[in-house]
């Protein structure tokens, strides 16, 4: 056994700092422990007391009669390291550090936190300011959450990793409440040592685990959680993470909770997309959707039947599944039959979804009847049922009534519980039939089935770089014909264009490039260019030589500097304009696709991808992106146009992403701003564009 | 009293068909009655049995010993009418007909339906198809719920008014279990007679009302509700609405259910915007929000303070609340000093939000001293206290001290539990301090406080009309020349233009008009111009002529008709493209402003308002939706643009809202696309629009 399973299965357990008091915080463990079961050796250490319940008690660590598995350290944050030294040496594999007053608390903090991860040595640390771990499946729980006064959890499939002690306590009770099974929870806190994806990678081995729960607050490995996450996918492994920080304010709150640097929130949604994590919208999500997922039912389509006794119920969760862009058809020709057989003489209207069957009191039979032909229906993918105050008074005969059709089918079925009855709930969770008391939690539960069973699409290695000598290029701002000169050699096709410095010079280049032209100053310091009038569109052979001396006036007069070089390019036309850049961050390095023009930008319609280790995007993640967009049909032929050149835009996203990939810490910022996406054949042309590379 | 009085507070109910056998649906009412106090007289009627519970039995309406003031109908659909008929004729004032087989079932429903009402005569009717009317301020229950099964509920502040049966037991059910007070839950359902805006008025004057909750399916009569809403509003009592429909899906199942005709969902936003009422977003908002209404607290702005003794639910609802567009700002430093005097020698950092005082255990008098610090912060509008795991042993004494400090201060105080702790959540609303499960819920809460304290701005009549003939305007769809015509008399103002046959009539307008012009077919029947090459911009008198023969050889050759009169139009440029539309609805007739182009297309960026009553929307109004758009900067002189005549805009938005509401039923469609809007000073132009008039 290594480290972390000894920690999470210990046969022997020492509670340094245990209080013979259960009332305190630091009487709660070793009463916890006997409490939920454990089979194995428990050591209460404490000199000022002699035993603890029915336990010796130890004076100290050095007394133990055995090396203990697993130290719960319940010192304050001044002397919880030096049961650390001690544990660590007497050889247990991990301590767990409950005390807070570390990292979390600002700079003294942060060098006790130093000092106990000195003590540790080679011992693993789980914490601190962590609330411990429960391991259900084996009835061990190393914690003092008071969640654990309640009496009975389920022992079940999912495994949670908390950033957070009190988010632990929240999932333990709400789940033991709704009758949702867990197998392990742990709370990683400070993470001055085990972390987020030393759990992971347990959890993805564990028999017990079917699917993986996160409650993250920032990532404090990006490329360790990437391979951790592949790893449990990998097994078969379904992940739900709830990330704090969709807001500012979210954000600043866990920053401060703990001490980590967060990434930005839509570095995450990207991450967790490309990485097949399935993000829980809600902290409610974060337990909704795992109970469905740990149900073991895949979800193949989005054609759901809701079967009701109780209208307005049904109308509830058919109007949020349609939202979510869920169908609830009605039942076809010979399923509307089949219902109808179970119910002559009625006023019920039976073409309908919902199906509204009972019209008084619960009535078994039919239920289980009409369970089976929605089941069977080739209408449907999945059922919702609702529980009416009907089943109120006799929860398990609904629940009995819905479980014995499960095996007729393996369509998820799940339950949505109308009036107050957290009884009905329980049991029909239990019965493995997960029930939810919000349609949004109906909804998330059936878009979450939805999404684990997408097929696996990471992209786990990046797309080949072939070198690109660059060993010329200047360090500092670029100007807009180096930059483009950057670009074109990684393979991204620029406007045609030439550097001039005179009036006769740029009538030459004109006549060159042929057609209309685009005469713009070229300078590494003037960025807004036509801010100081140094851009004209829309010239030609014949005026651009008047243009260039009146623009070289317009712009001294504006910043006091007559520009010396100029840039004649071809005027692009015809195209829709996109924007192409990187964007770095503590989780990464990301690709950035967005529209252009003003409407888009202030829509935001831009979309990102993180690059993968040693290398750059995919096409097929490249093509992913422009269909991203909200304004995709725009690139796609909207209201009869041409359609766009998307497979040279994507081309040009590779090549952009490697070039990001290869120049790595070199470069500072890149953007091309526009891309020109011609009609479909035509390719696409940067015409903008700036490189800033570091020294 | 009037008939509603009557039936809201009986003195006499008479239950025809009540069965002797409680367990069925039809034995529940009079138990009911019984069991929640009624102080009335019971008069249970059926011929088969002596004697219910403790009542007397009658064989018929004839021989009850007094006139009842409500019949509570249980029979069938069949024979509901009969009773109807004789309740009507001894001079009840009110009947309710749970039974279902009505309208909601399809054609012989509805002929039932008619039957029933033939048979009410005067008397009215709350029914078919309803669970009837709960009445907690007075213990009476008129109804089968199997709710009421529940020993207690809260009577309180908020009435609900239901469209669907099931929901009135799930509030009731729900709002028990969380401590929620309610005055009177009423199901309307059918709606044959007594429908949700008589209760509305009803609850509007009704003492122990403070809220009113509505779950609607479809607003039947929308003046009358609209009426309704603006009198409840003027009482001082707050309406949030749970309105289905909000995707197809929805909106299907509850035509389905009600069988009545559904607005659009947009349309009921509109509404519900324009009169104040609090739409909830999902069936919790519509319990939630209530709830904190009830609590009788406004709040004034959007700086919230979170008292947390458990780092993760606090970043939770930081988190929550700022997605909302709350601020969890730090404390001041006075504030901050404040709270540092209450906890020495503790390690936590209290200069951050969420304020994390209790370090372990609950200390209701650290509690009380860090509340009153929050709540006399100037920092703060508003404070969420967050219940962790150490309230679950002791739900009084957090409750206790919260509640202690509410007197000191006017500011709403909501709670977030976080564990799994029905009795918490309970003791708390009860105690006056709305508490919540979910983060989402908490933000609502806020969310719905605000928009309760917003200033009443309802149009309650419309702009006044200038009488405007039309009298010449032919029927069917006008020309562009025939509708820019009709919109100018109305008062927008129009692109100058000139019709013209000939090419020399198109060079002497263009030569008139001055600078460039466009020229475009002029047809009754085509539509779509560019289609088939019917617009040329950019022409001046010079070029005009040539462009209008071949403009008319390229149509004659797309269409096989060659066109016979044209359009000479100023060319406007330098302004932002706006649609203005009308759209009409079984909720009434919405004036649509949208910005033009097709990326703000896609982001389908439009906003509706619906037509006052008699008249035009107001300056105020047309101001407003300008501001609505996303793209609202464009129009606001959006980086470093010149501002664009935002007034002459909303002149415009007046002008065809009372063109539309002047013409009435016999506009079919009108539509200016685009109106540019020129910058501030110079005015809007309609450069293009049609019109269909009815015959």
């Amino acid at each position: 056994m290594n480290a972390i399973e000894r920690l999470v299965r210990p046969r022997s357990i020492a509670v340094i700092g245990a209080s013979a008091d259960p009332s305190k915080t630091s009487g709660r463990p070793v009463s916890y422990l006997q409490k939920h079961g454990f089979a194995g050796a428990i050591y209460p250490v404490n000199p000022k007391v002699g035993e603890i319940g029915d336990f010796k008690c130890y004076a100290d660590i050095a007394s133990l009669p055995e090396v203990p598995d697993v130290g719960l350290v319940l010192l304050g944050a001044e002397r919880a390291h030096i049961a650390v030294r001690e544990l660590s040496e007497r050889g247990a594999a991990a301590a767990i550090v409950l005390a807070s007053g570390f990292t979390e608390t600002g700079a003294e903090g942060a060098a006790r936190q130093r000092q106990l991860m000195e003590a540790a040595g080679s011992m693993r640390i789980l914490g601190p300011n962590t609330i411990g771990l429960v391991n259900l499946t084996d009835n061990i729980v190393l914690s003092a959450s008071g969640a654990l006064a309640m009496d009975h959890f389920a022992a079940g499939a999912t495994g949670l990793i908390s950033q957070s002690g009190g988010i632990l306590g929240a999932v333990l009770s709400r789940a033991a409440a709704r009758g949702v099974g867990l197998s392990k929870l742990v709370s990683t806190s400070n993470e001055a040592d085990l972390e987020l994806s030393d759990f992971i990678d347990f959890l993805a081995e564990d028999d017990a685990t079917k699917v993986i729960a996160l409650y993250i607050e920032a990532i404090r490995n990006p490329l360790r959680f990437r391979e951790a996450v592949i790893r449990a996918r990998r097994a078969g492994k379904p992940i739900v993470a709830f990330k704090i920080g969709r807001s500012e304010a979210g954000a600043q709150a866990a920053v401060s909770h703990t001490g980590a640097l967060a990434g930005s929130d839509r570095m995450y949604d990207a991450l967790f997309r490309q990485l097949g994590v399935i993000r829980a919208r809600t902290f409610e999500d974060l337990l909704d959707i795992p109970a469905a997922l740990g149900a073991g039912r895949k979800l193949s389509g989005r054609r759901v039947a809701i079967l009701t006794s109780t209208g307005g119920a049904g109308t509830i969760v058919s109007d949020s599944l349609g939202v979510a862009g869920f169908a609830t058809p009605a039942p076809d020709t010979e399923t509307a039959a089949q219902l109808r057989s179970l119910q002559s003489g009625s006023h019920a209207n039976l073409d309908r979804n919902p199906v509204d069957v009972t019209l008084a009191g619960l009535q078994p039979d039919l239920l289980r009847a009409a369970i089976r032909v929605l089941l069977a229906s080739p209408s449907y993918d999945a059922l919702v049922v609702i529980a009416g105050s009907s089943a109120v008074g006799s929860p398990a005969l609904m629940a009995d009534a819905i479980h014995d059709c499960l095996p007729l089918s393996d369509k998820p079925v799940i339950a949505y519980v109308s009036p107050y009855a957290p009884e009905v709930v329980s049991v029909l969770t239990r019965r493995g039939v997960p029930a939810y008391t919000s349609a949004e939690s109906c909804t998330a539960a059936l878009d979450g089935l939805l999404r684990a069973g997408l097929p696996e699409q990471v992209q786990t290695s990046g797309s080949p770089l072939t070198a690109v000598d660059v060993s010329d290029v200047p360090a500092g701002s670029l100007d807009e014909a180096q930059a483009k000169t950057l670009f074109a050699r990684f393979g991204i096709p620029v406007a045609a264009e030439k550097v001039v410095a005179t009036a006769s010079e740029a009538e030459q280049a004109a006549r060159g490039l042929g057609g209309r032209v685009v005469l713009k100053i070229l300078s590494r310091e003037i960025t807004h260019k036509s801010d100081v009038g140094g851009v004209a569109v829309n010239q030609t052979a014949e005026t651009i030589g008047g243009r260039l001396t009146a623009m070289a006036d317009e712009v001294e007069a504006r910043t006091g500097k007559r520009p010396g070089q100029f840039l004649v390019q071809e005027m692009i036309s015809g195209g829709v304009e996109i924007i192409l850049g990187m964007h770095r961050d503590p989780l990464g390095t990301a690709i950035l696709l967005g529209m252009g023009g003003v409407a888009a930008e202030l829509f935001k319609d831009t979309t990102m991808r993180l690059l993968p280790p040693n290398g750059g995007l995919s096409l097929a993640e490249a093509r992913a992106m422009a269909r991203d967009l909200v304004t995709w049909p725009l690139l796609d032929g909207f209201r009869g146009r041409p359609k766009c050149d998307v497979e040279a835009l994507a081309e040009a996203v590779v090549a952009f992403s490697r070039m990001v990939a290869q120049l790595g810490d070199r470069l500072a910022e890149a953007e091309i701003n526009p891309v020109f996406v011609l009609p479909a054949g035509k390719g696409v042309k940067a015409a903008d564009g700036l490189v800033v590379l570091n020294v």
